[in-house]
C-alpha cells in the first residue's frame, strides 16, 4: 500500500460534436493508485497528443473503447519509472499508456524502454522516434518506397508524421511537395523541413498549383486529411503510384466518410494501402537505428509545439485537431530526466 | 494491288447513352484493303467481345481514341493469316486487332501467334488463354495472392475474367465465393465453376448473405461491378485483405463514379490495386504455360457464349454489357482452322 494522495489528471468534460474545444476537458484529480506485482509507477514527463485520440471521444479506435464525461482522457507519455514491482528498474525512461495524468501505475509488460541516441531530447520518443515517426518510417519503407527522381506528396506535411515522411522521401532522392493548411506552415515546410514545394490546400486554384508543382505527376502520396485534398491528389497520380492512407478526417472530427474514386486508382494502376502503425511494430528497432542518428546529426529536423503543464492538455489537443499546431504536440508535465540531471 | 471487293464489317450506328443496344450497331462493308510490306491479311475466325470496348463508345480507353457513328467498331479476334508480306507464315493462327470485320490487314508486328495446348479450342485464345485469362491470372498472382484457408470473393464471377480467377483461387486452396447477377449464374458458379458459395448481388439481404458465406471475412476481392457490390464487400474485408480493381461500372455504362470508403481500407489495412492487363504482359508466357494444361485436362472449366455470324456482334455486345452473358462472349465469323481441318 502507498500513501493515498491526489494525482493530477485531466478528464473529459463533454464529448465534442465536431472539433474538440479546450472546455471539453477539465483538470481533476484521483487517489494515488497502489503498486501491484508486475506493475511500475511512471511519473509523466511529456504527454503526447495525437489525432487518433479524437476517435476515442466518438466511437472508439481499433480495440480501444470510447471514453465519456468524467473519465480520465487516455494518452501516451514518455515518463520515468519512479517505483517498480517488476524487473523494470527505477529511473528507466519509458513510453507508457498513462492517460492524461501526472503519474500512473501501469503493467510493466506494457511499457517500452526508450532508447535515445545521444543529443536527442526525451520528447523525440513521442515524435520522430515514437509512434508518429514509426508511422512515417513504415509508410515510406513499406508503402511509398520512393525512388530517386520520383515525386512524393505529403499532406499534413509539417505534422508529426508528415514532417519526417517528407524528409525521408527527400533523403531517398525524391522531389517532395508539401500540402499544408496555412501560409505559415508552407514557409516552415520549405524553409525548415526542406520540401521542394509547399501548397496551401483548399484555396482557389490549389489543385492547379499541385499540378504545376508535380510536372511528372505524383508517384507517392501520404494522406492525412480531408476529402478535397485526397481528391485533388488522387486525380493526379502517375502510373504505378503508391498511396498510403494514414489518417482520415472522418476518423477524427465527425466529417462524412472519405471516399476515393476507384477509376483514378485504376487509371494510375495505383496501389493503395491502409496504414495502422501497430502492424509495423517489427520495424521499431530499424526505425530508431536509422532515424536516431539522422536526428542527432541534424540531417532530419523535428518540429515541436510544446505546452507547459498538464492542465494545458485540452488547449493543446484542441489546437492540434483544428490544425493550429506546426509540429508534434507535446505537453511538458514534469521536468525531463535530462533537465533534472543538468540542474 | 489486290482485287477490290466488299469486306463485311459492323459499324457504330449511334453512341449509346447508357447500356448499348443491338441497334447501336449496323452491318456494313468496306473495300478490301491492300496488303503492304510488313503487314498480314487476317481472316477473322472468332471475334472477342469485352467490356472495355464500351468505353471506346464514350471517352476512349487508355490510349485508344473514342469511335463514333459510321466507324467500324474496334475489337480483337483470333484469326488465320491468309496472305502475308512479312515473316509471319500463311496459315498461322494469330490474335489481332481486326475490329468488327470479316477480314483485316494489320501490321505483322502487332499480331501475336497463338500457342494452344492440344485439345483446346482456338477461342480459348480470346478467353482463358487470352486477355481475360491473363487479367485473372495476374490479379491472382500479383494482387490477391490467395493462401490456403483464406476466402476469396469474385464479382462478375462467371464472366471471362471471374470464372478463371475463381478457379485459380480455389486451386490455391482458398474458399471461393461468387457474386453474380442472377439465380442461373449462381447455379453455374456453384455447379460448373466450383465456387463454394454464390450470392446474387443487389437483392435484399445480399450483404448479410455475403457475411454468412464468409465467416472469416474476405481476404481477397476481385472487383468488376457496381458501387453497391464494392461497398458490400469493402465493409467486410479481413485484416490484411487485398483488393484488385478490374472493372468499374462507371467505365462502361456511364454510371456515377465508383468510390471506395477509405476508412474501410484503413480498418482492414487493405492493399488495393488497379488492374490494367497491359501492365502484366510479362506474365503472358507463364500464364499460358500454367493455365493451358489445366484447361486441356479439364481441371479448369471455361464458359463461352457463342454467337454466329459477324452481324450478331451488336446483339452479343448488348447482352454482355447488360450482364445477360454467362461466360466469355465470342462471335464465330468464319469456321475455325480446326473445324476446317476436320472437315
Amino acid at each position: 500500500m502507498t500513501d493515498e494522495y491526489a494525482i493530477q489528471t485531466v478528464v473529459v468534460a463533454s464529448r465534442p460534436d465536431g472539433l474538440p474545444r479546450p472546455e471539453d476537458f477539465a483538470p481533476s484529480s484521483e487517489p494515488r493508485a497502489d503498486l501491484r506485482p508486475g506493475t511500475v509507477r511512471v511519473r509523466v514527463d511529456e504527454l503526447s497528443l495525437d489525432p487518433y485520440l479524437r476517435s476515442l471521444l466518438g466511437t472508439g479506435h481499433l480495440d480501444d473503447a470510447p471514453v465519456g464525461p468524467g473519465q480520465v482522457m487516455p494518452g501516451r507519455s514518455v515518463g520515468t519509472v519512479v517505483e517498480s514491482d517488476s524487473e523494470v528498474r527505477v529511473g528507466t525512461l519509458v513510453i507508457a499508456e498513462t492517460g492524461w495524468r501526472a503519474e500512473a501505475v501501469v503493467e510493466a509488460a506494457a511499457v517500452t524502454e526508450v532508447r535515445l541516441p545521444e543529443g536527442v531530447p526525451a520528447s523525440a520518443a513521442l515524435g520522430a522516434l515514437g509512434m508518429p515517426g514509426l508511422t512515417a518510417y513504415a509508410a515510406i519503407e513499406r508503402h511509398l518506397q520512393p525512388r530517386a527522381g520520383e515525386t512524393v506528396v505529403v499532406s499534413s506535411a509539417t505534422g508529426g508524421v508528415g514532417a519526417l515522411a517528407g524528409q525521408l522521401a527527400r533523403l531517398a532522392g525524391a522531389r517532395t511537395v508539401a500540402i499544408v493548411g496555412t501560409d505559415e506552415k508552407a514557409r516552415i515546410a520549405r524553409d525548415d523541413l526542406g520540401y521542394d514545394e509547399a501548397i496551401v490546400r483548399g484555396r482557389d486554384g490549389w489543385a492547379e498549383a499541385l499540378r504545376v508543382a508535380c510536372p511528372d505527376k505524383v508517384h507517392g502520396y501520404l494522406h492525412m486529411g480531408d476529402q478535397e485534398t485526397l481528391d485533388g491528389v488522387a486525380e493526379y497520380l502517375a502510373v504505378g503510384a503508391r498511396v498510403s492512407l494514414i489518417g482520415l478526417i472522418d476518423q477524427s472530427n465527425g466529417a462524412p466518410a472519405t471516399r476515393i474514386r476507384a477509376g483514378a486508382l485504376m487509371a494510375a494502376r495505383a496501389a493503395t494501402y491502409g496504414m495502422v502503425v501497430y502492424d509495423h511494430a517489427d520495424l521499431s528497432a530499424e526505425h530508431v537505428d536509422r532515424v536516431g542518428p539522422l536526428l542527432a546529426a541534424g540531417t532530419v529536423t523535428t518540429l515541436e509545439d510544446r505546452y507547459d503543464g498538464l492542465a494545458s492538455a485540452g488547449e493543446a489537443f484542441a489546437a492540434l485537431m483544428s490544425g493550429r499546431n506546426r509540429g508534434k504536440v507535446v505537453v511538458t508535465v514534469a521536468p525531463t530526466l535530462s533537465e533534472e540531471e543538468s540542474a
